[in-house]
């Protein structure tokens, strides 16, 4: 079975972090190297990692502290990843590694045992959605899954079972056209790219029969936080009748999805693109990260499950 | 009153069709001269003009031939215009110069006749709109609709009713955040632009009360085509609760949205931007150019009213 890069987008090799830089794909397969805490903070908050990235990233800065023998300032650089992005529940991760270094065993056993359940339950969690799946089905998916996606469709293809793909791009970042295209082509699977609004006109056409997404937040009532869009395609998925499932992280703290803090990010990130200006001059954009589906539009959730 | 320069965007000089050439907008307010039927035809292929730009254009472009004594080429000319591009119905505007030809009244006067009226309609458009309008009103709208916007936002000026906009930036062409976003501003009006992803997100935040769209086909039973993402801010707007008002050109012969012909344009426009490449090499995108609203999910026509 192939993986994707964006699988598994962090390494930890000799002490140092080694971060897939998602901003440079498709043109640059590129790591940037985190030597502290700090550097690799600061690439959360540039977004060069993202999703299931900026779990691993949590995990490898409190391993790369306790290599460098300063378990003394777990809580400070606690404090400082959770301060990086709103949307991801940091404090979640945090709280989980604070509450490790209490008990008997080791943080860094602790740390590794988590990394080792977590890859064998993300391949448990592409093959339960590959379940869903039938021989012919044309799966429409938003934004990245990080790696998910051709690992679902390893899955199907192992079973005999054919499976074309529909992305869209992800404006503003691009994840869709950029990421998720890259990653199924590479590894040989049927991929068209559309824009964010031609979602309807793919759906009313019958071009798609499912949609799969993954999510940033998953609150106790079932509503989830993902890429912004994710909404829209949730409600023209129930208007045409498309099963919509949703793969997610564990439940979060969180009631509903009232509850979960939506980052807004500058907007020039949306009127600008690789420093080509798309929008007039002083006109403003409003870039809220996330947006909210509630539960009642989900037919289903395909749970990330981890002991902790 | 004020007009954008979308409005009306091309002009006949001596002898010369001048067309704005909407691709370079906001960056150059440039026109390019278009001196026979082919240039004139090049220009609509390569969507330097497009809605109204296209209408004023055929009809200058018999204007011209009449001016070059050409009459003999009507028809010849005719069967050029109506195959340049599918989704607007150029047949039903060449049919109609076609039918003027047999008159008893000169050409010339005909076309003249016939654009002063359109003129005339399309300010009485923008003002019926503008009514539909309450102060304090946040539009929500999509692509161009060739400067009747700010025109619409002129005659709310002028009841005193504040009115703002939200644009989506209408990939993969951004004539919303090209055209719409620029000619707001540019007239003083508060327009803040968001992805097409975001329509879902703002409409659950309350940040938008009405939307208004254009169309560039009316089909007998009410159904509209217009540019693509528009069916999925209709559906949106239902979900929502959020009237949804296209202004429309009159009613072409087709019965229902079903025979609207839906032109698939070549994918290399959405998946490069400028001579920037967006998505990985070796990806294939699928770019219909419009979709088709059902009449059922549009609160209300405000149709172009014009004498024949």
């Amino acid at each position: 079975m192939k993986f994707s890069p964006l699988f598994w987008p962090i390494q930890f090799k000799n002490g140092i972090i080694y971060i897939l830089d998602e901003t440079l794909l498709p043109q640059k397969l590129a790591y940037i190297k985190a030597r502290n805490y700090k550097e690799a903070c600061r690439a959360i908050k540039e977004m060069k990692t993202r999703a299931v990235g900026q779990v691993l990233l949590v995990m490898y800065i409190f391993l790369q502290l306790v290599k460098q023998k300063k378990q003394k300032d777990l809580v400070k650089v606690a404090k400082v990843v959770n301060a990086t992005r709103p949307t991801l529940s940091f404090k979640f991760l945090t709280d989980m590694v604070l509450g490790w270094a209490k008990s008997r065993v080791p943080l860094e056993k602790c740390i590794l045992g988590f990394l080792e359940g977590l890859k064998c339950s993300r391949i448990r969690q592409a093959e339960e959605a590959s379940k869903l799946i039938k021989n012919g089905d044309v799966i429409l998916t938003h934004c990245n899954i990080s790696g998910l996606m051709p690992l679902i469709a390893e899955f199907c293809a192992r079973e005999g079972k054919g499976v074309k793909f529909f992305a869209t791009e992800t404006r503003p970042y691009l994840q869709g056209s950029r990421l998720t295209a890259w990653e199924l082509k590479r590894q040989g699977f049927d991929v068209t790219l559309i824009t964010d609004g031609m979602v309807a006109a793919v759906m009313s056409q019958g071009k798609v029969n499912k949609v799969i997404v993954g999510a940033d937040h998953l609150a106790q009532n079932g509503d989830i936080a993902n890429k912004i869009g994710t909404y829209a395609i949730a409600v023209l998925a129930r208007h045409f009748k498309i099963p919509f499932y949703v793969l997610c992280p564990p439940a979060s703290g969180l009631k509903s999805g009232k509850d979960i803090k939506i980052e807004i990010r500058p907007d020039k990130e949306m009127l600008e693109y690789q420093g080509l200006r798309l929008a007039p001059k002083g006109v403003k954009g409003y870039y809220p990260a996330f947006d909210v589906t509630p539960n009642g539009l989900i037919t289903k959730h395909i749970p990330l499950e981890i002991k902790r």
